[in-house]
């Protein structure tokens, strides 16, 4: 026999409270007590208990403001701007508001983050390159606010719905480019390794090498942060010996920025003595000097994918797919040219 | 006899309508008919009705949602992001959300945005570049919603409060630098001229002229955008004969990076053959290939004080200044030298 799902009533008989007490911390309200919140929250995750989803407003004028959290662990770069924009392309004739968080660097928002989301009851979450741990997932779950993660850090659960970009095929196009242009030592110079498209970038460089039956050299394959200082300090050091590389593989747009004042800083020239390709084709790229080849991540799809995955969620019906990465590609500026002493 | 400030049952009366009529019209309600909603908001215009501050939440964990409204003109450059970061270091502690918001280039922002507002009731409401018409501050203002301008567009009527920068300032050390170093040609690529800051730079450029006693080129001063493809077009054009100028001051580092990649075209090396100086300080231009000079306005700084002044003014308080212009200062980097030719 399946077991009837647990109304707020039930919550309220078990726990030994009354029906606007369990209200009240399903709401966020802040008038309940710390110890009574905390049971009603265990009995909550107990039962799992899922707001009913028609409970909640949805219409375009309807009394409840229509709010959608934007949540980045980092948020001071234009990668964060692109997708803020694909975001608002989805949410602005939606005539939805977007809330900002930024995470100061941190993959996992803190508790009381979920609780001012609680109280501000959005539509739904979007958390970019970050998560949320179990009991965090639990109490939007019980909250009937949907969430999806943009450009996963780490493995989420299957059911959690993501929408990401097939970082593998950026780090080997990139790479296939140069090896075609005849470069035979190049270096990569990416962020964190402990953040899966990282990995995954390398990993196509990797299998580019591979694939053209050419070695690699692991030192040239350093980790770092997707910064300009990062790409500034391991360029610095990578250009600095007689056995540097002709090309240089970058983790981000940013990274590639990097890298170009350190090659100018010895002397040498973007593309005459150092090919150089980024990651993510900010609009920025195409005015730098050289403009930059990059590959292109489309993020402001992401975000609008993202957003309309959201408002689907939000309205109970089910997005035809949940798990999606879009196609990245390489765009082919000025600052590659096949090396100098071919 | 000083009149008593009306109340919502003496609109109610006036207008033949109910208490809770008048209260949904407040509060963005959509369930009152469209011509009754406009007989009770000329009531409220009438009698220059507003909501006693003290009737509206202020706790860390009350009920309401606190959010702050951030609205751009434009939302998709650096800039942007710096002011964005500003705020979130007030309200981040505050633990009050920021709803982003961009008129895609419009300084007005449109009706329905205001009712969007109205309905979800923040704290305050920052408007970066753009500005109110009177009716939609009166909408705000009975509805005791306090807002800011930060570096206003136009002349905003004096009891509007507005956080600005010393333009006028930055276009005069800009250009003073630009002289000492013996340039007697310098070219000038600005924003739009019927934006107050774009007009004030350019003032500070011509006064800077006057008081070194050199005459200026009216035809080396250009209106355009604040973009790298403004930059690039004007500097293409200007750079192309052979009277050439030996410096531009650009009026934003976005223009900087379109000229750099516009002298790149015509083959001439910065600073050797041209000197560059920026506006803004983003922080992507210490990255730059040189690094480049530029005048520091303090974005970030902007951006907390303005948050700042609404999170007082959205507790009945009033701020120590309401109207405050921020200091600007040269950062000289190496995108600048003295001429080839001296």
């Amino acid at each position: 026999m399946v077991k009837a799902r647990a109304t707020i009533a039930d919550i309220a008989a078990e726990v030994g409270v009354s029906v606007p007490t369990v209200s009240k911390v399903l709401n966020g309200r802040a008038d309940v007590a710390e110890a009574t919140r905390i049971r009603v929250e265990q009995a909550l995750s107990r039962h799992e208990y899922r707001k009913p989803v028609s409970s909640r407003p949805t219409g375009s004028r309807a009394s409840a403001p229509r709010l959608l959290d934007l949540v980045f662990h980092e948020g001071d770069n234009l990668w964060a701007q692109e997708i803020i924009n694909g975001v608002e392309r989805i949410s602005g004739p939606e005539r939805v508001g977007v809330v900002l968080s930024g995470l100061g660097g941190q993959h996992r928002p803190p508790q009381e983050w979920i609780d001012d989301v609680m109280a501000r009851r959005p539509l739904g979450v979007l958390l970019v390159l970050s998560g949320l741990d179990a009991t965090q997932r639990h109490q939007l779950h019980s909250r009937a606010i949907p969430f999806v993660v943009l450009d996963t850090q780490g493995n989420p659960p299957t059911d959690v719905p993501t929408v990401g970009s097939n970082n593998w095929n950026g780090g080997f196009v990139a790479t296939q480019h140069l090896i075609g242009l005849g470069h035979r030592r190049i270096g990569v110079i990416m962020g964190p390794s402990d953040v899966l498209c990282s990995r995954a970038r390398v990993d196509g460089f990797r299998s580019a090498h591979d694939d053209a039956g050419l070695p690699f050299d692991p030192a040239l394959v350093r980790w770092g942060e997707f910064t300009p200082g990062s790409g500034f300090h391991h360029a610095r050091e990578m250009l600095a010996g007689p056995a540097r590389p002709t090309a240089i593989f970058a983790g981000s747009d940013d990274v590639a920025i990097g890298i170009a004042r350190a090659a100018r800083e010895h002397g040498l020239r973007i593309p005459e003595d150092l090919s150089v390709v980024g990651y993510d084709n900010l609009p920025i790229t195409e005015w730098m000097s050289p403009p930059l080849t990059t590959v292109n991540q489309p993020l402001r799809e992401m975000g609008s994918l993202a957003a309309q995955m959201l408002l689907t969620l939000a309205e109970g019906r089910t997005p035809s797919s949940t798990r999606v990465d879009l196609m990245t590609e390489l765009v082919v500026r000025d600052s590659t040219a096949p090396p100098a002493t071919v």
